[in-house]
């Protein structure tokens, strides 16, 4: 299947039945439609790709996309970083875990919550620059980059790309730093590892929580233990028909979260935030 | 101007051209076509709004949209929270700096770092939780939280609304959780609101540095003096255009980040991360 046709399938599925998918069940919801949000629904992770390059004219629309997400102050406080470089890449992988996305994508993006330029900037018009210790500019960093990577991943997927999202940029945040040659008050958030997907990639839409755990009304609702059981059981019946090994996600999510080592090196990584520089206090 | 006429206009504009527009200059880039691209590009921020509604279903479809952005590990630490009740949301206003948008838009959702949800599950489970002292652990929530939040307002913008994100949610964040009956590990993000645009509302695309600025090859450049102050004219010259008073940017980035008082309060948010046991370790 082309990417064309695949789109052209996308395109014009019903929303109602996107929905089902991503929530693994029918909510009973009724959403409005738009080629657009079918498209932002449609999100998969991508972990395998063919050997094809990815186009400059690509990169600069995904990039120009990133750039039009709302900034904080207008401050544009990220940067990015491009590694194609297949020698600098496996180095760059060496401190994210090995991961086969990784390697075998032809592209990886780090993205940065970067304040160093807005520093400089700050030393050249000689003002006071207390603001910079605080958490909050290494904050508007960190959300402004989120943001621009969000809008990149979805740009790409328009292009007809896969992407998968590279967390383990901050398992050893520090010795990254210093390959990238990262400036103080510069910081790895988040890695975007793009390429051509492999056939074999055909994975479903993975369902999500119900809305009503998540979105909460006027005040924040805890959620019933009901709540979670019933999307435990949402997950075991996507991963039957994924052919996955059956997990159950409540003790996945605690054992994700339960010890200093499942950070994998993350546990470290407000050290480095205090070693580079960054806003802390 | 309805809606469906703006956006017919919105996709056939020649990418290259709205590529201008973002970058206030031709830089002579060469960008891929897609209308999905050319959505994301045209964003603008808007803070005056109509009386009218959002709909239900046009809600259903943004949060769809944010739930479908990737999540670190699967583990949807995030949560949202809608606004629409005018008296509570002038007492989320008074602490967020009594902003018109804030005042006008009919619809405001507060997005929220949380991982109070993961801890009841890793309680119930009965696993360790040492983890959730970790940065680590906030910090990925607030990129899921802000990714999230992305999708939602491309996904409001392709239904025809206007969005504004809000930072001052931070402002005085230990009140506003308390207002909005946060539990523990659970932290405000971003605000958004939203609402259809006033017609007054015609602003042109605003310029960001160029992509030769934030993006970088391999490992970090530091940009130059000269890089910087050619895009200080080109937003000189966007002022003009838009009738706006001069300002020049790099005076304004040093003021937004020069003294304490200048973080509008902020400057107490790690404060209250430590109060609300969010991860600061």
């Amino acid at each position: 299947m082309t990417n064309n046709q695949d789109y052209a399938v996308r395109y014009v599925q019903p929303v109602n039945d996107i929905l089902v998918d991503r929530y693994g069940t029918d909510h009973g919801l009724t959403s409005s439609q738009s080629s657009i949000i079918n498209h932002i629904m449609m999100h998969r992770t991508i972990r395998d790709f063919t050997h094809e390059e990815v186009l400059e004219s690509d990169i600069t629309a995904a990039i120009a996309a990133a750039q039009s997400a709302a900034t904080s102050s207008h401050l544009q406080s990220w940067s990015v970083i491009r590694i194609s470089d297949r020698q600098h890449k496996s180095a760059v992988n060496r401190l994210c875990g090995n991961q086969g996305q990784i390697d075998t994508a032809p592209l990886m993006l780090v993205w940065l919550a970067d304040q160093s330029r807005n520093f400089a900037i700050s030393e050249e018009e000689g003002t006071s620059n207390d603001a910079f210790d605080y958490f909050e500019t290494s904050m508007l960093g960190i959300i402004d980059a989120s943001m621009a990577a969000q809008n990149a991943a979805l740009a790409f997927e328009a292009l007809g790309y896969g992407t998968c999202f590279i967390g383990a940029v901050r398992n050893n945040a520090e010795k990254l730093a210093s390959l990238l040659k990262l400036p103080d008050r510069c910081i790895p958030v988040a890695g975007l590892v793009i390429g051509r997907p492999a056939l074999r990639n055909n994975t479903d839409i993975k369902p999500r929580l119900p809305q009503r755990v998540v979105v909460h009304e006027e005040t924040y609702r805890i959620a019933q233990r009901d709540e979670i059981s019933a999307y435990d059981q949402v997950m075991k019946h996507f991963q039957s028909k994924q052919w996955m090994a059956s997990v159950n996600w409540s003790s996945k999510v605690a054992v994700r979260l339960s010890t200093k080592a499942s950070l994998d090196g993350r546990d470290r990584y407000m050290t480095f935030m205090r070693s580079a520089n960054a806003g802390v206090l």
